[in-house]
């Protein structure tokens, strides 16, 4: 008999009709009531057992993560707490779980030891819920851009190009530690390696991304990116997924349109789309914080704080405003920050921009313009000011709870600009020809910018730990799975 | 002035209303007709500038590859080959593009040349077509899974585990091979390493989506894989997109149904969404065809094909009679073959799966029950046949002139039988541990199968050459840009 999903019976009217539902127990009370979840919904449906017909050697095996399979009519339920459940006629055990084995028992599990066992965690609630979430949002990203006719570019992983400095980098290699090949001098001979050369697990896809918006007009990226930096924090993967778009003939206002755009659509798409869930995170997460002290609890709980972000036009201000109003605010003057701003030119932390969103202006900040000192070579460069400092087209989109959500610029498309700058940074030119053909051949203003998919999936889920948004986080001296 | 994207005004008929375009000149014919592509679709705009009054040193810039904003009525156009044009009022040239160093002449250029300057390529009408095709079919394949429930799983790029054994892999490693940190016994001491132990490359994701499965019931993942594999073939990348649904409860004929059903979907919405893709790319096959010996020219031209696979339900036959067919067959019988086939147990070539498909039952072919010897541990195994042969529940899915585009099976759910198996294949068990996890803990009939990405964007571009459906190919000693 072919099996229904619970997500579509939870929803079904038809009593009577005779179905058949596979999934794992959750729980089993009282000899009899069985709640059974098959991965469909964050929802169980409960399946009546008549313990007194039923054997009792079978009876013993519903345990919890037991799979199952029940078959018999769906009816109303008298219980609390569901509209439909089944009335089991017939039960199998696909596959038994030793209750004095299995790892999840029916009580709350720290994040922390769920995160020991990636591999189960997915059979919680909470794991249910964040990895929907995730695909909602994987979705909308690209309904997001397909429907604006953007090129997909899947971008190469493995890459040549160490220039762009965006971070560490993982060597990719075929060579034995072992039996190196050596040139005469003794370094590595590289043309032995897989590719006939040193190469990397790439950091970014944005400069091929710029080759193909030079040619197709608005593409975007969506895959994994590396960082072999040994960070242990909340927000620090060194395996993540980053969202890419570049659009040629956009200036710096059509790119911050753009990423604000994108963030309403896709955090509304959520909200929409995830109704059960986001409910079931905020839940959570209000739960998670009475355990704070009340200073450090959220203002806003989890759907607020999304709908605070789509019912605000975010605020956009140059850095140099930003930090006029960070020397005169409270906690500057007060030395509550603990780094003090001191004037123009300091890099913002994270409890600046956090200031900024949740206190000054509150709602979402877009930062333009930037010192060029702190910012990378490929962005374009603005007239030096009055005082003859020198800036960059650059935005960065901050959150609240989160600081930096997105990170982008105009890029610098003149190309003795760009050389010149590339020069001062000690970038070799010479490696990155193919990059600076597009500023030869047609060159064009253009702007792109990027997303980290796992902070805006910790955004939207209220997760406090990156590693609980991804399925299998890579994280120094941990790639379990 | 905000610029219109060329695909809009193809099929605008708002006649007389003032418009910008930004884009490349691909053609500049009698000083007058500027052909402007945005990369929005295929098509250009053509402009039309009065030379009378026009500065002859702009009219000098307006060269193959130059950017340019043109400003002026949308018009009737008068000319064949297009309906709409502009009458150029302005005209500014966004970046040059010197004719004798521009590599893209208005010509034909051989796809071996493009190769070289893939970051050039994008500007060909040729890679225009692929990449929108690229595009659609993967936003197909992201909606027919989304539509149906399935998580998107994003499953590790880099793995601790190496035990899949499915091909040859790349080791990622921070360590340096000029001051290898070594063991007491001499061996490379891993535990210097950025994750405390050796790590490679992904070659599937399917053990870990076989995780997510066994809690959320239907998952697919969509990321890049590798292998370290010295093939240089029109048919192999070092790196590529693989496609990994897994569902829970699902049996072979079922697993059968959803990878029939996805591969009609997503032909069918290339052929919906990118017709004028689709069309170019059937006339370039044409062309290129009549280079060949009628003899090894398709039968079919690339739309017949397509229809081929939407039109015919997969015949499905086990290997077992797959081989008694092509030992009764006349190439076989003629050693028309280059591999003749003697017998039960052979693994099939390409030109036994395509005399299949092509000659045999002209429809796409299922292939069910191969020995378990050719195939992978984790395969559900058949009970021995009268004969004693051993057979896993494994199906390929062949298709006209590409052979294997789909790979899976029902997978082994069961402990002893799985664990068996990997000890006679030497898999150690005890790094598996987790994989075995989900047979321990309600364990469930469970499938899945796998689809390279580039094979299906080979296919439904018609293209000879699997570089040219990825933007930056990686192949033995080739990873440039």
């Amino acid at each position: 008999m072919k099996h229904t999903r619970i997500k579509d019976l939870l929803n079904s009217t038809e009593y009577g009709q005779r179905i058949t539902v596979k999934g794992w127990v959750r729980t089993f009370r009282n000899n009899q009531f069985i709640a059974i979840n098959d991965g469909s919904t964050l929802g169980n449906i409960q399946a009546v057992v008549d313990f007194h017909h039923t054997d009792e050697a079978l009876l013993k095996r519903i345990t919890t993560g037991a799979a199952v399979a029940v078959t018999g009519p769906l009816v109303e339920s008298l219980g609390k707490g569901q509209r439909v459940e089944i009335k089991v006629e017939s039960l199998e055990i696909l596959g038994d779980s030793d209750p004095e084995k299995f790892p999840l028992q029916p009580k709350k599990h720290s994040l922390e030891f769920l995160r020991e066992i990636a591999h189960l965690r997915f059979r919680t609630n909470t794991f249910n819920a964040i990895f929907r979430v995730r695909t909602a949002l994987s979705f909308a990203i690209h309904q997001f851009f397909y429907e604006r006719g953007f090129v997909y570019l899947h971008t190469p992983i493995i890459t040549g190009s160490d220039a762009e400095g965006a971070g560490e980098m993982f060597q990719v290699t075929t060579l034995d530690f072992d039996n190196t090949p050596r040139n005469p001098d003794g370094s590595v001979d590289y043309r032995e390696d897989f590719f006939g050369k040193q190469t990397n697990l790439t950091v970014s896809g944005q400069l091929e991304g710029e080759l193909a918006a030079m040619a197709l007009g608005n593409i975007y990226t969506f895959g994994p990116t590396f960082r072999a930096e040994n960070s242990n924090t909340t927000r620090h993967l060194a395996e993540f997924w980053m969202i890419e778009p570049e659009m040629a003939f956009y200036e710096l206002d059509d790119n911050m349109d753009l990423a604000e755009e994108l963030l309403k659509y896709v955090i509304r798409f959520a909200l929409d789309h995830c109704p059960d869930e986001i409910e079931f995170l905020r839940t959570r997460l209000l739960e998670e914080e009475k355990n704070k002290p009340q200073k450090d609890r959220a203002e806003m709980d989890l759907v607020e704080k999304l709908n605070f972000c789509l019912d605000n036009s975010f605020e956009r201000l140059t850095y140099t405003e930003a930090i006029a109003i960070l020397q005169r605010s409270k906690p500057n003057q007060k030395k509550q920050f603990k780094y003090l701003i001191e004037g123009w030119g300091a890099d913002l932390q994270s409890e600046h921009e956090r200031y900024l969103v949740e206190k000054h202006f509150k709602k979402p900040v877009i930062l333009t313009d930037y010192p060029a000192e702190i910012k990378a070579f490929y962005m374009r460069q603005n007239e030096p000011d009055a005082e003859g400092r020198r800036t960059v087209r650059a935005m960065d989109i901050l959150f609240p709870g989160i600081g930096e959500m997105v990170g982008g610029s105009q890029r610098e498309e003149r190309l003795d600009k760009l050389t010149q700058r590339m020069e001062e940074m000690d970038i070799p030119a010479k490696e990155m020809d193919w990059f600076l053909d597009t500023r030869r051949f047609g060159t064009a203003p253009h702007s792109g910018f990027g997303v980290g998919f796992e902070r805006l999936v910790l955004f939207v889920t209220g997760m406090p730990n990156i590693r609980d948004v991804i399925p299998f986080p890579r994280t120094p001296h941990n790639a379990e799975f």
